[in-house]
């Protein structure tokens, strides 16, 4: 066995464990009794510590020394090489009791962080938050960058970003998105949605509804499933057991529609991953980035659009005969799209959505530089909000206590939401040239051309190149905000007959 | 860490490889999507590797030799380094590549049982039920044995059975039990069950009956779930989390119904295990006989019971309001209990069942002795049900080729269904003893003195005792068959107004 060989199987012992593991979490989340829940976390803890040990074994380090120098490498094991030497770095590189305290101050930050928002008191929160940042740059020098410290954090979930990629791509969408936020608030009118509001949407339609529109997208259910959870996710153990979730309010029909057409991009994704590399890194699906941009794709750019609208009013008729009775494709569209800025980044629309998220990357970028004080943090988000959004949260829970992530250490994640967005916009542009007949594809429900053309150009290439290059490969352009700036303009003057 | 302590240290980790095991296997019965299959497959391959690898390490037969001899230990100790030893023996005992060599050709037999049960052909089957029966044969040859070789292989499913200690108990059902079913089948009368057999019976309902039988029993539905499968079992890793499923069919409301008082009678087994003893050997629930015996009980010496039909006929009037109409709780206890000869095992009720277990008992043990050749083997099988139960099979699927088990090299199981019948009897003559008002209670539906009963007596004693041992410390008796003799002598007159 050659030393690449033997590296191979060792990163498919990894693998497999690393399967199992998300199978126990999906039951963990979907239908696992409430008592068995102390015993789950045993075995997770087993399957961490199992997989981490392999990962770490000294071999690991010695075959990565011995043929990472090797110049002629075709680019898949280019590609295995590079992405085991991340994976065992970021497994290495840190001091174990450096972790262990950091796992222990994530139980303790995601209780204050609870308690915080409940009581409304930003102050119960402070000591840990500060916690984390520090955790976060002692984080960033143990794995060392050569621009800025954040860079070392962004790199975490998107291979290769860097503040200087990233800037370009906020300022773009802050000096276009926002005046059209703005011009659509000064207008002031928006859809009658009382046939929304106004009825209660069965959650078994709901359901009924969802794997249909699921199922026509191409979500392969041989080979995964549809399950309820408190919060939806895509996870399962491999291409072959892909398992969204999705939740229902029967107040909102919307919310489990575009959740699980949503989380069907994400499936897809896994389900389209390349076969012949399976258990390889470069067969992985690629960073966070590229899969929110499948999943937003469906959700956003596809499943709002005038096209679809009209494709599956049909069925909204079928599933809410009584509900749907003398509503218009056309009132569905503008229900929908609605855009009107609010304080919660889960809530936001397609419009605002980066918005929400410029603002967290100035906050963190900021944090980590040292340049702005917790104690000023939650007065900060205020303002921001009310520069780019026009509005100002009433208390902190609605403000700088909204999200999870701090808590939990994520710092330079959030940024991955934007990139999902762009490159959806980028990727379907393309794919669009590519598809002269797209819209009328959509409006007849024939999504498998969009879906092999994924497949084709981001599926089948897995984390072979790093996430920017597979941008570039699949549509020729580096990555941009111009495509989401065109797409979002030409919508919001369709919808609204504005134009920034 | 002492050397016991070194001990239960690796068996934690085992057990926690076998709890996450039990998760997969689980899943892959109850939701998994079909083409998951061949990655599953590597996964459970992953964890019997695994587990294996971890038990068969030789610091645990050092451990052992090391800690054994010693003198003054108290009961867990010696239970768990008994458990522990016998678990060592059998994972090293065997060659590699003989168990390699078993597990290659009991794929091969399932698949020449399938296809010879589909043709009504033996000989297709023959040959490779040969093989099983030579490997059962050098398996008993590897462990080892003081009597017969056929001992061997009765104490991998119950640890200590021999067919000394069996034959008694055969001899004994075959004495009383035989002449029973004569006289009855003589007599001829049976209860008129049209209002069975030409309802139907909703899914629905019969799902609504199962759940509250289990929760009115005892089962905890905060440590456990219910679901759907092909073929009912009672899983999942550990006693917080325990997960029985049943079947429906609507043309028969009586096995959703008993199948799910069987499984809720082995989940509330598992729920029941000493706690303080989680993942040592000891807390383990005890052999297959005691555990069959916690299902029979519930299923059938409660579960068809005329107190039990009498406190359930209003839940099945109010779930089958249109079924049940006019029909009483002497009726009910009536169909519940019909004595039939007939030629399936799985289909028998609780007085021939026994017999159909006895022929393949005799049959095993001359197949092991050499005594009976493998090709005289389908018609001694008709020679036997026509002398015992006096019907005779018009082909070989619903004769020798009815069974699962030899198969899959499982001789030496099927004793273990009977000895859960006779513990079941035992065990409920003796509780009966303590609980004077027992009658009184399963018909007001207080099952908990029964079930605490068996908490106390059985459930909370795990595997610290051998299986014979534990039935004497719980009865004050042997295992024997004069229980169960008495109990069903009692009930066939009741019924049948006939005495053997």
């Amino acid at each position: 066995m050659s030393a690449y060989e033997e590296l191979l199987t060792r990163l498919k012992d990894i693998d497999l464990i690393r399967q199992i593991g998300s199978l126990l979490s999906w039951d963990q989340e979907v239908l696992m009794p409430p008592k068995a829940a102390p015993l789950r976390a045993e075995q997770l803890a087993w399957i961490s510590k199992t997989a981490h040990e392999r990962l770490t074994d000294a071999r690991i380090g010695e075959i990565l020394d011995e043929i990472e120098s090797n110049d002629d490498m075709d680019e898949i094991t280019s590609a295995n090489i590079r992405l085991a030497r991340e994976a065992f770095d970021r497994a290495t590189k840190l001091p174990t009791e450096f972790v262990e305290e950091m796992a222990k101050h994530r139980s303790r930050a995601l209780i204050s962080w609870t308690e915080a928002r409940e009581k409304d008191d930003f102050s119960i929160f402070r000591d840990d938050l500060e916690i984390a940042i520090g955790h976060a740059r002692m984080k960033a020098d143990f794995f060392g960058y050569d621009g800025l410290r954040y860079d070392a954090l962004l790199d975490l979930y998107e291979s290769g970003l860097t503040v200087e990629r990233l800037d370009p791509l906020f300022s773009g969408l802050r000096e276009n998105v926002a005046p059209l936020i703005k011009e659509v608030v000064e207008r002031g009118e928006g859809p009658d949605l009382s046939w929304v509001t106004e009825s209660t949407w069965s959650q078994k339609a709901q359901e009924e509804l969802s794997q249909s529109v699921s199922e026509a997208i191409g979500f392969d259910f041989e080979a995964g499933r549809r399950d309820l959870s408190t919060h939806p996710f895509c996870g399962g153990p491999n291409p072959d057991d892909v398992r969204w979730t999705t939740r229902y309010s029967e107040e909102d029909p919307f919310g489990s529609l575009f959740g699980s057409m949503h989380e069907t991009g994400h499936g897809t994704y896994e389900q389209g991953r390349p076969r012949d590399l399976d258990f390889q890194p470069a067969g992985k699906a690629n960073g966070l980035g590229i899969h929110e941009s499948q999943s937003r794709l469906w959700e956003n750019q596809i499943g709002r659009s005038r096209e679809f609208c009209e494709w599956s009013i049909p069925l909204w008729r079928k599933f809410f005969p009584e509900n749907m009775d003398g509503v218009s494709a056309e009132q569905l569209w503008q229900a929908v799209n609605l855009v009107k800025p609010g304080l919660i980044r889960v809530d936001a629309d397609e419009a605002t959505y980066n918005l929400h998220i410029m603002i967290r990357y100035e906050i963190e970028k900021q944090l980590i530089a040292g340049e702005i004080d917790v104690d000023d943090l939650p007065d900060a988000w205020d303002e921001m909000y009310n520069e780019y959004l026009g509005i100002r949260a009433p208390n902190r829970t609605l403000g700088v206590l909204q999200d999870i992530h701090w808590s939990m250490g994520a710092i330079g994640y959030f940024p991955t939401y934007t990139l999902g967005n762009l490159y959806a916009a980028q990727l379907l542009e393309s794919a669009r040239n590519d598809l002269p007949e797209h819209d009328t594809q959509i409006r007849e429900g024939d999504f498998f051309p969009l879906l092999k053309w994924m497949r084709d150009n981001v599926h089948s290439r897995g984390s072979v190149l790093e996430p920017a290059e597979l941008i570039k490969e699949a549509t020729g352009q580096d990555p941009s905000p111009d495509a989401f700036i065109r797409y979002l303009g030409s919508k919001v003057e369709r919808l609204y007959g504005v134009s920034a």
